[in-house]
């Protein structure tokens, strides 16, 4: 299995998204098609889209959005050339009523022709940036699930849509935490700078061994908590809205995109190294 | 008037908003309320609106999203504690079947329970940056309005949303050219690094002598022709829309919002220096 990962991890976005549409890979994407932009999904009836498109607008640290297909067209065609969204991602879950109904790993049978998709920025951008960086990322060398916590930070509600941000924590040594904001606010479309860095309880967390969502962190030395807007806040505001229906990737099972993860613009047909990259 | 208008720049935007509001400030807003994020408006029917918000995420340079209202509620309350977009701006044009129908200073009389109104960023907020770095605008110094040109870039559409891209014009000596897309770069909510450096005809310009809008520039000596996405460009793909009502600010009278201009995030109640901003 281990050799199997190694061979999946040295294949392009095209081999591994065909091997996801044919249903033979369903595991996670992390670290997989590397150089290219990875994402968290959500589809909703476009009754609710409008609604939607402003929580993301009004609040673009936890919900950057990079894409957005046309009402019932399941090609998400600014993000690749090939990409169907009913296909493409390795696992689906399927919420009713803001329920986790049923995990799915094709939703075909699902689709809606007012269905409208949205793909929103995810960590994994910034975290590949930090890495080359040479910082140490304790739950990726750990090989667990960055820790996630509920903060008192409320969100900018937009029709049913609402609720408090959620962070994701990294402890990072002092000496590189200003070089780490420097990095990752340079990735605007993947939750850009950080929240908030030091005192947990300022924003309402109060034990950073008890994370809400993914694995507690276990560090030695004198470490800085610094906090993320993360992808899990518009997941918890669609969740709060109990739409009749709406769909999700499965946690850490992303759409993987034509777009370069470097990209200014979220487009597969612009050439990120055209301009802007001179200096 | 020259002494009114050196008044005029001393005050904040409080006071100039007010001015506006109360009819007595008319004229455009370039160098006015120094240091806040100054906006383009496009207002139109809830009908239209989803459309707008995905031509706007899919041609993000043109149309730099920076809030959107609720649908009916005139008060942009993301962009400031009291903004009424129905009276807050200097001078409004009224576009019926896409063409321009009449220019009033105020809407509240064409307010409609399903408008929802758009700011847009503009490219103020990266030539004060120009400025600050000395660099040399020859518009800004000759009073003059920026010359902009329609390219042959086509937009990705989104509706009845459509056109080709639009751009501003600056001649920008050799040497900063480089400093020039590195601080542009850093706006990513108005209009970012340059769309195109050298060679207008690659982009369908054929007479620099000539723009569309705006004035033609007089330069001597070797310069590189340097053009930004432009804010007209969304206007221009509403215009071709021909929707039944649509409202803009009259170009060069901008909304002044309380955002600070180096914002990370376009909300007025986030300090954008509390994060992010540590080196």
């Amino acid at each position: 299995m281990a050799d199997a990962y190694e061979e999946i991890r040295t294949w392009d976005q095209f081999r591994l998204r065909q091997s996801i549409r044919n249903g033979d890979y369903t595991a996670h994407t992390a670290g997989l098609a590397r150089g290219t932009l990875q994402t968290n999904v959500a589809i909703m009836s476009a009754e609710h889209a409008l609604d939607f498109m402003r929580f993301c607008q009004r609040n673009p640290k936890p919900c950057p959005l990079v894409g957005v297909s046309d009402t019932g067209n399941p090609m998400m065609f600014t993000l690749g050339a090939d990409i169907d969204i009913r296909r493409d991602i390795p696992a689906y879950n399927i919420y009713r009523n803001g329920i986790l109904d049923a995990e799915q790993p094709d939703i075909t049978d699902l689709w809606q022709d007012d269905f409208v998709a949205f793909a929103l920025g995810c960590s994994f951008t910034f975290e590949r940036a930090l890495q080359a960086a040479a910082i140490p990322l304790w739950h990726i060398d750990n090989n667990t699930t960055v820790p996630m916590f509920r903060t008192n930070i409320e969100t900018i509600a937009a029709g049913p849509f609402h609720g408090k941000t959620v962070v994701s924590l990294r402890m990072i040594d002092p000496s590189d935490v200003d070089r780490v904001v420097k990095i990752s606010k340079n990735y605007p479309l993947a939750h850009g700078a950080p929240l908030h860095i030091g005192d947990p309880g300022q924003i309402g967390i109060t034990d950073l061994s008890q994370p809400e969502w993914g694995d507690p962190v276990s560090i030695k030395g004198d470490k800085v908590p610094v906090f993320w807007a993360c992808g899990v806040t518009p997941q918890v505001a669609i969740e709060a809205a109990k739409l009749p229906i709406f769909i999700t990737h499965k946690p850490g099972h992303m759409l993987i995109t034509d777009v370069h993860e470097q990209a200014e613009v979220p487009n597969h047909t612009t050439n990120p190294n055209q301009h802007g990259e001179t200096s």
